[in-house]
């Protein structure tokens, strides 16, 4: 079956209901290059989108989950990736609000809209399109893709995007405003990663204009909230690295001052102490998953007020690094995930938001390759060489 | 020198400026009884206000003290307590919103208004007259306090009130509103643990109108809690406690639903999820300081945006049993010190709202003596007999 008359983003009536060829990027084992092979795409359910891919590029989940790290029992074959946008190519039955044709940004922490999370202005949880990297399969526990003999692969964090074709939930899929689609590789950044830092600055924290900020780890994440922070007014925003390579283009987005830590003495959060008049930053945000970096940043926090938010995946058992008592102090912690954005409600907000240049997302996209290079994408990204290399289909 | 003519509270020009001798009940050393005893109560210096007390209650950090748990350094003689009321006997220099025979309540959080923290509304921390159970003496380093001999005795918690006179920082006065003193044996309530309790529900959790709630721990401390979410207007409020001889008056003071651990066989976290619907509460208050508590605290409220508040002080030195990855569920701990009150600022209102109906403070007094059974009194808050025992000077 061609795929052709699609590439151009058109809903085909010749694919429709039928089951698509097309090239993915395989992962056959944990930590095992991608191989991009033809698979199997099947139609989609009811309550389902299946969309052409455009653009999707590469963040540390797709690195933990494409290693195993998240996954004690084997999933294999899968198709990993989760940041994307492309353009719907049919919808399954009851999906009112997507269309053929509908220029679309894909998110993995979706929005039902009806479950008692999505009703509730106090978190962008969902019910049925949660965070879960151990799910592999769809809702109805099938699987969309299938290798061209006929066996399944599995799905990754509700949208597996490194394939031509994926189908996800209607509820983990975003129009974008017509007007903004000519920007829709820029766009490809809301899908996860950049979303995930501004939000956590914007909707988690509610950085104030004037504040201190301190971000711990400078890749694409840390650098989304630094980019939020700068656009909310902070004063101080200070990045903390151990690769002084990243500290250049920091400085081009909103990091004020740098603290590479083998380069101290002292401890980080002293030193951020001392450039804050001894007290302390207002915010903090821990961006590498690594527990004494997190046990920094809550002490670089201000006493009384200081609150620090958690994006960094923590992978080791250990438990928190504070005494209860600590909390007394008034030094509070918290967890954000998606940037507290409702994804289906306020990325679109956003995108037009980042349009009119509150954020500029191009500078996000440090590289871009063709699809079958997407082993190299990979490099790039462990190598801590790109924010993001944006993979074009 | 004779006391009787300040015993009516008014100022008297016979003691101001000059040395008192009176009784308190002095502590010689950790857990040993208390002596009520003649000792001699030096003038107030510059910015301290010396107050005769009328009552004084007894709270369980009174106790920890007492039994010298939180003092490596052993700090003895010394006058404990901490909740009490009184009347101005006389002023230090450079004090003018305190005068001779004014009502006061006294405060162990104090508000100093000129620091860094006073002058921020997040925060109900004070830099000069902070929580620090080690310090012993007033600001310049002396003691008000010496035996008949001439001994210094040490301070406890800014206030030190188990004595008929007291010196203490006017940032630890509050003074009342006249209309209300006729009630100044329930204001007393207003010290420290009541007001701790209400707080934590009003300005730290700010329970909403028709939430649910979770308390741990049914003492003063937690009825106050329930006392404040009850007040709010939240619908169901579950009391847990390991004594039943707790759950008559809980009944009578907000608490709607009752657990007792101990006849549970599956964790108390379980058994709140399933009378909340399957979800848990909206808020959970720790008030036993025992870290298995607190994580069933944590465990009980909702993901999304449930909340725990912490008000036990926990002794042990384990860390808190959170793995970092549980706060990205949404659920927020967060510790409360003197429920969030600006003394100074905040608790003449609160004292208005009470004396209208708010809270029924008097139902928190449950035992009255004369200040010299003060051993007594603490029998009944060691057995659990007591919520508040008052202490009549």
């Amino acid at each position: 079956m061609a795929t052709s008359n699609v590439a151009n983003g058109n809903g085909s009536s010749e694919t429709k209901g039928k089951t698509i060829t097309c090239k993915a990027a395989v992962a056959h084992g944990p930590g095992e290059p991608f191989v991009v092979e033809q698979i199997l795409v099947h139609p989609p359910e009811k309550m389902e989108v299946r969309i052409k891919i455009l653009y999707t590029s590469i963040c540390h989940t797709d690195l933990s989950g494409w290693k195993g790290e998240c996954e004690p029992q084997r999933a294999y074959p899968r198709i990993f990736g989760h940041e994307a946008s492309g353009v719907v190519e049919s919808v399954g039955k009851g999906v009112s609000d997507i269309k053929e044709k509908d220029i679309v940004v894909l998110i993995f922490n979706g929005e039902c809209g009806e479950c008692v999370y999505c009703k509730c202005e106090k978190t962008n949880m969902c019910e049925k399109f949660g965070v879960d990297p151990m799910k592999k399969l769809m809702r109805d526990g099938t699987s969309r893709f299938s290798t061209i003999d006929g066996k399944p692969i599995f799905h990754f964090l509700n949208t597996s995007t490194f394939t031509e074709y994926t189908v996800v939930d209607s509820g983990c899929v975003v129009k974008v405003n017509p007007q903004e689609t000519l920007c829709l590789k820029n766009l490809t950044m809301l899908s996860c990663g950049v979303s995930t830092g501004i939000g956590a600055a914007w909707n988690t924290a509610n950085v104030h204009a004037g504040s201190s900020v301190a971000v711990f780890g400078l890749g694409a994440v840390g650098l989304a909230v630094a980019e939020g922070a700068r656009a909310r007014g902070a004063s101080k925003i200070i990045g903390v690295d151990i690769n002084p390579d990243k500290f250049i283009t920091a400085k081009t987005m909103g990091i004020t001052d740098l603290i590479n830590p083998t380069d101290e003495e002292k401890p980080v959060y002293e030193r951020i102490r001392e450039m804050t008049g001894g007290g302390g930053v207002d915010y903090s945000f821990e961006c590498t998953g690594n527990l004494n970096v997190l046990r920094d940043a809550f002490l670089s926090v201000h006493e009384g007020w200081g609150l620090t938010v958690l994006l960094g995946i923590q992978s080791s058992p250990k438990l928190l690094p504070i005494h209860p008592m600590e909390l007394f102090d008034g030094r509070r912690i918290e967890g954000s995930i998606f940037g507290g954005f409702k994804g289906k409600s306020q990325l679109p907000n956003l995108a037009t938001e980042c349009m009119q240049g509150a954020i500029k997302l191009d500078k996000f996209i440090t590289h871009e390759l063709p699809f079958e290079e997407i082993n190299k994408a990979f490099d790039l990204l462990i190598d801590g060489k790109s924010l993001r290399c944006l993979l074009h289909l």
